[in-house]
């Protein structure tokens, strides 16, 4: 079996991530997290906070509506531009994305192409049905946004938002204006998006509901210097840049500041995100060799860019985004002061306005605990189960405290120790099975300590510590068992 | 003005709350959270997981897609029962609840009534437009809940879910087998849910998109005795009875158990959480008259329930529902057993299987910022300006830090102190303007303790601490600020 199919099953069983509604099918592109999973995105989300967010002076956190009026779509593009388009076949009804179909039967490049093009393509070429022969109707668009009807009258349009980013620049005048805030400075945003994806797969990398982490730093694109790169500017990354691609060579270490001057990274700014971001992912033990920055090329590029680079980490089935970087410059903010008709504008202590620039890294949580899982899992032959080498900042469960044996004394002591540390601690009380077995168990869902409360226990109030990496286990004394603990899993 | 009016100004102004989509006009009945908002609904939620999830030791949270197929709400009922009748006028084309039009016009109780009857009373009591006195349509069924089309073909229908208890229950199974969990065990979600209502009203009280804390607690119906309500029990709680709604009495003072007794609350389990529900709003600063339970009346209760009371807060706009306590039976595993064909049963040791009971107590998370807004305001002439007097614990900033005057040696070392307690508190540093102005805009967002450094501090290394309700300053060392502080908070 591979090694992810391991990975999802145990993910089942363990209360990681179950398929949405899956009692009814399930929906696909949707899934829900279960007990151990909650915890694990929680903490992933909560160590992102910290990192991205809290260590700052001046990143602002807000949380706005995931239904937002056709209005903000129209001036974003959205409306307009987010489209695939959509082939069906006429005999079996399937669906496909008629670019991708040209692609992979012609390997000729479309990408850009509206749908009479396609169309013309698809008849010349006579591209049929990849699954059962057929002829494929006309190409039309389709758009990704989920669209309901707001209201009992049926006329107002709403969609669910395609991205985080929407809800802060709609906001971007009232949190000027309620912080004070001084340029540079960063409005983030962590909450669900929605993309009615054509073939939702590869478990949590393309969903339809999933969750975004993302800052909108706004910047004078007139201040090219940024004072704070200077911690970071030595940090190590792989890039993949255009030349590399085209010629098929692969990624090429050096320092983020080298990568500044090569003009793969586009501002100071953006590079001191990416700094961060590859310090964050190594943090949550993704080995350096599986992450890289992919300069996009050209092609790829928005018009109003002014340079994207990808986060990539090597999966199980290939390199995939899992942060997108972009220099959006003013394209956003300009497009709903035109929409809109109010003011966006910065205004400096000496009265000159300008729309400022804006920096957005953007992260995919989902994505991001699938490479967690994937980075984390130890088959153990050796130890005769598989595990979880979570790091012990973002395991789902802490400690877990066991009584050796079934007797009362040994579990009410167990059960004291419990009730202590879970006001500090994510923690279980597990008394059921041999002690092997539960250890196992502790393994599977990637718990760093656990407790065994014995014999001794009861005589010196000593109790072991297991330590899950090396199974060794230490005694250590219950009163100074927060402070080790603490110590140990570097809170 | 109102006392609701200035907390809504100073909630745009202050960056509490915005109306989502403002440049645009707005999206009637959603709302947008900004940097400080924000950190109230976290702190609020944080708070609600400590003493409903954290406390226990067998109450899991999940997290649930908010898209859900269609089957779901067939078997839940929600497809054909979670309407409003409507009627339109046909002259100016407002939309209006049919129900409440006939109520409030005639004085007839018609709940439950179908829109063939709605609209022979209509007809009969000759029934206009309450807008401009236009004919109106005959009554129509609304589904409140909003729809989109899955995937590229549009045959498969989706719904925003209505209340996070559905993703709750068509995960039973996988949580139960996952978590290997004995009855009693609750399962918990908190996160949104959505609602097309006809007219979203009362700021944060009636709104298409909110935010919901749901636990469902699986019980044995055979086991009627809890024994962690000793703890509780005597608690007391302001009980309106059926009997006091009918003859227009006020409430009454009495123990849990007393209305337990009293056949008010219809099971320990539910008394269990009503008693903790009293206990949580006093600690969020709710007064304990502003709070009360009332028994639904038969007629408000549906059939399957063995018995529904609210906890009500008396807001501005008089008494509002803000937690539904439901004692659900096993109404809705049991039909998701009809509709899904799924084994949704418990296994006890001895082999013996049922359909566990379930006790339902949610929590409107907006309506209780809401309150908490309403009864922390302070309307200081005394002062010269208002205030939030935030229990510490949920105050979106616990800190400010101040350099008493604009100069490089106390900016410096305000700095200094700043990225110290930013490590534990939520902090923030602020330098322009008179001290005056800075104490007042922290009081405005409820900050409990402002610290200055002023010339005393860079010769010994002392500041102030300025409490916000009494104004009051004391000094303290700087190396003992940060256990002070936590000890102030009360964290």
């Amino acid at each position: 079996m591979e090694k992810i199919e391991k990975i999802t099953q145990i993910a089942k069983k363990r209360g990681f991530v179950f398929p949405s509604s899956e009692i009814y099918g399930g929906l696909s592109g949707t899934y829900d997290f279960g007990p151990i999973g909650f915890l694990l995105k929680k903490k992933i989300i909560d160590f992102w906070r910290e990192f991205f967010i809290k260590s700052e002076d001046n990143i602002f956190e807000i949380e706005t509506s995931l239904i937002m009026p056709e209005k903000v779509f129209e001036a974003s593009g959205h409306l307009k531009g987010f489209i695939d388009p959509i082939t069906k076949c006429k005999k079996c009804k399937n669906v496909f994305r008629a670019d991708h179909l040209i692609e992979d039967s012609t390997k000729m490049f479309v990408e850009g192409m509206g749908p009479e093009e396609l169309t013309k393509i698809i008849r010349e070429k006579n591209i049929r049905c990849p699954k059962c022969g057929g002829e494929l109707e006309d190409v039309k668009v389709f758009n990704l946004m989920f669209q309901m009807n707001v209201g009992a009258l049926g006329d107002t349009k709403g969609y669910l938002r395609p991205e985080t980013a929407q809800g802060i620049f709609v906001n971007f005048k009232n949190v000027l204006v309620s912080t004070r805030a001084k340029l540079p400075f960063g409005i983030a945003q962590i909450g669900k998006s929605f993309r009615n994806e054509i073939s939702p797969r590869q478990w949590l990398i393309r969903l339809r509901e999933f969750t975004q982490a993302e800052i909108e730093f706004f910047i004078n694109p007139e201040e090219k210097k940024f004072e704070k790169l200077k911690d970071y500017e030595n940090v190590k990354i792989r890039i993949l840049s255009r030349e590399a691609q085209k010629e098929g060579k692969p990624e090429e270490e050096m320092s983020v500041r080298e990568a500044l001057e090569k003009v793969i990274i586009p501002s100071e700014y953006m590079a001191y995100f990416i700094a961060k971001e590859q310090l964050f992912y190594e943090s949550l033990g993704i080995p350096k060799e599986a992450i890289r920055f992919r300069h996009m090329l050209q092609e790829e590029t928005p018009h109003y860019s002014k340079g994207n680079v990808d986060m990539e980490i090597l999966f199980d089935f290939g390199w995939k985004e899992v942060v997108g970087n972009a220099y959006r410059s003013d394209y956003d903010l300009k497009k709903h002061v035109e929409y809109s008709k109010e003011d966006l504008s910065y205004v400096f202590e000496d009265g000159k306005k300008i729309i400022p620039h804006v920096i957005e890294p953007s992260f995919g949580i989902e994505r991001t605990i699938y490479a967690v899982l994937l980075y984390s899992f130890i088959e153990d032959k050796e130890r005769g189960w598989d595990w979880f080498k979570f790091v012990p900042k973002i395991a789902p469960i802490s400690v877990a405290v066991f009584p050796l044996l079934n007797k009362e004394e040994m579990i009410n002591k167990s059960l004291e120790i419990f009730k202590n540390l879970r006001k500090e601690f994510d923690v279980i009380f597990d008394k059921s099975g041999s002690i092997g077995k539960r250890y196992a168990r502790a393994d599977e869902i990637g718990i760093p300590y656990c407790i065994t409360v014995d014999y001794q226990t009861l005589e010196d109030e000593s109790v072991t510590i297991r330590d899950r990496n090396t199974t060794k286990q230490e005694r250590v004394k219950i009163e100074e068992l927060s402070t080790k603990l603490k110590n140990l899993l570097n809170l």
